[in-house]
């Protein structure tokens, strides 16, 4: 059984509305939102959100860290939650969709369930959730990670932001503080449902409003440095050349075209470059440039960064350079729940909501929660692909589609 | 006829005792020389020069604008003069044979004939020459351009150097002036002969103490601007993608294997390089690249860039990024008087001198002087090609037969 047809003008207000009122909160000089985690505007924003929870008749509370949530307690699994939402925290001057959309599109979806069909058998909570963005201190989930029960506490007890105020402090001044030490995280949790906006183009480019997400991609990120020899423009012939500009444009045009080869969802970016000298009448002794290789598959990002290496290696010897690849980061990619995955899947085709499977090639607070809870990730678009910026933009027809998707999905998880 | 055999160690004694004795004017705190046109270190080594040259007995004098020129009187046709010599000027932080050793090694050739055969038929005169390098004011060949008779004076009236300081007053504060409005430079030179160091690896690598120069290569130099879009690393699969890197790379192969191809003498050179934004997660959206391109032959240089210009249009237009080129230098090749070349080479054969053929793939005075008067460079080896630096450094074997096959050539020119 389906729910009712929603009243997609009612939505589309409410959509509008709350998004504009919770964007206020964080407003910059630029026209954007920085609300970076613990700072005031971040705290009035949480505090903001607890209130209007509270104001809409929700069960409203934060955790010791100040993740803020929002409870429709259940009538029947009392120990069972189907948690969903997204993260609070922005980057420095970004949109008013990333993170804040999921809490917004969460906290309208369970308004409506309640609404249509009372209380649910399993308790539905939405999450604001702390931090996910990093945009403050070297440390990337903080929010999802005390969620689940896994929080490194030795990695941020010595964090500093860019004004050397500490981490703990600042959560202290915030009136929070860490978990006790022996909090293994919740155990009720029986799914969570994150809806986001897509941060890329694909869903645009091919006219979908939904995407459902199967798998997050995993990462890995490595620093080539390529030595030659800094010769004189004019008198040194070719022949007797070492350019090591030349040697890295074999090497990256050769990993480029292999990516291609590849397929999706490989993808392979040098988007950071630097020669030295980097002068024009000079040979580059030196060329070092970054490469950023994502793949929902461990088994192929390890095979590529074999490809990797060989052709650097070969490239290398043919040119008689000296060459050093670097692997600073490697992150494993992460499965969405497939059965969740599914019941998303039949909804929409019972909606008739136009979706399409695909990955998420950034990272998500789901990536997080998927280590312990069946979770899923829904996408809506983002226009032009365009994110971490104050012109993300979604249409808001695009914005309904998306939360009628999570209506749908809490529904069947919480009603059934 | 040759000349007698010279004494080798009274030469090498010679050479190595100037060069250090005129490398303390203008020593700098890092081991090298900086001696700036017109600087109060200038102005004393121009004037301890005068005064050597005048102690060696020879009649000296400094023109206008402070060039400095020891005379050896002939005999027979006094208003034709054998000019040889060398810029007197440094870079910032230069070595000790950039430019001096053609001056030096003239007034060691001009004593040694004196000496051994008397007063010449020609006058032969050596000249300091003022200015070559460029390195105070964004004006080069100040020296040799004044000699010849063609100097822009609008060009250098409103200069200043990196202290806003004009060069007309600080010419003026070190004694100099321009040159009366009517001058047409000088008529009495018959021939310019200059003894420089390489400044490139190809004598040392190939085993030569000497090369004759043949042409001084033209230059041009282009900025190249590739335009794609700035995407996300992770969310946009390679297919939606406009990435500027890899249409750059593909344009820096095609012309770098392509001038492989084309042979010497031309080189081309990919120095300098900047990706926007550059950043490791970033496809970057916008590629410059410089490209500097020298060739003995300009219709090889406009024929080249021809290819240049459809390499970058074809891969622009295959990738579907908007591209354009700049060329913000064109520079003519100059061709050595091959007369002079000729008489040279056969010098260096009669004496056993281990020399080559060569062109200068940089510039030097001698390509002034070429526009007027039958002119020849002859290059001594620079170990590992290392110029502009401290670290320069010519064996003084090959100083000596460098000098030698300038006083074969000066001997045949003024004495015959």
């Amino acid at each position: 059984m389906s729910i009712k047809e929603l009243d997609s003008s009612y939505m589309e207000t409410e959509i509008v509305n709350l998004l504009d009122w919770i964007s206020q909160y964080g407003k910059d000089h630029k026209g954007g939102i920085s609300r970076l985690l613990y700072t005031e505007e971040w705290v009035e924003t949480q505090n903001s959100l607890l209130e209007l929870l509270r104001e809409k008749g929700f069960e409203a509370y934060q955790d010791e860290v100040g993740n803020t949530f929002g409870r429709l307690e259940g009538t029947t699994y009392k120990d069972e939650t189907i948690l969903t939402g997204s993260h609070i925290d922005t980057v420095v001057n970004g949109g008013k969709f990333d993170g804040q959309l999921g809490i917004i599109g969460g906290i309208i979806a369970m308004e409506y369930l309640r609404s249509i069909y009372g209380e649910p058998l399993r308790n539905i909570e939405v999450v604001s959730i702390a931090e996910e963005e990093g945009s403050r201190f070297p440390y990337t989930f903080w929010g999802s990670r005390n969620i689940i029960g896994n929080v490194s506490r030795e990695d941020v007890k010595d964090l500093k932001d860019v004004k050397c105020i500490s981490f703990v402090d600042t959560m202290h001044n915030a009136g929070f503080d860490f978990k006790d030490a022996k909090d293994q995280g919740r155990n009720d949790i029986k799914a969570f449902i994150e809806l986001h906006v897509e941060q890329g183009g694909v869903l645009e480019i091919e006219g979908k409003s939904i995407g459902i997400v199967e798998h997050i991609v995993g990462q890995r990120r490595f620093t080539i440095e390529v030595v030659g020899e800094s010769n004189h423009a004019g008198t040194t012939p070719m022949k007797y050349r070492k350019d090591s500009l030349h040697g890295s444009t074999k090497m990256i045009q050769q990993i480029l075209d292999r990516s291609i080869e590849y397929g999706e969802p490989l993808v392979a970016t040098i988007g950071s470059m630097k020669l030295v000298p980097n002068t024009v009448n000079v040979v580059p002794g030196k060329t070092i440039f970054s490469l950023d290789v994502r793949h929902i598959c461990e088994e192929m990002l390890v095979k590529f960064t074999e490809d990797i290496e060989n052709i650097v290696r070969e490239v290398s010897n043919k040119m008689d350079l000296k060459t050093s690849i670097e692997m600073y980061m490697s992150c494993k990619p992460s499965a969405m729940d497939s059965e969740l995955v599914q019941i998303i899947e039949e909804q929409c085709k019972n909606k008739g909501l136009n979706y399409k499977l695909m990955y998420s090639g950034a990272g998500h607070d789901a990536q997080i929660f998927t280590k312990r809870y069946p979770t899923a990730l829904i996408f809506v678009p983002s226009h032009k692909g365009i994110s971490h910026n104050p012109d993300e933009f979604t249409k808001t027809k695009d914005l309904v589609e998306g939360i009628n998707a999570l209506i749908e999905t809490l529904y069947y998880l919480a009603y059934k």
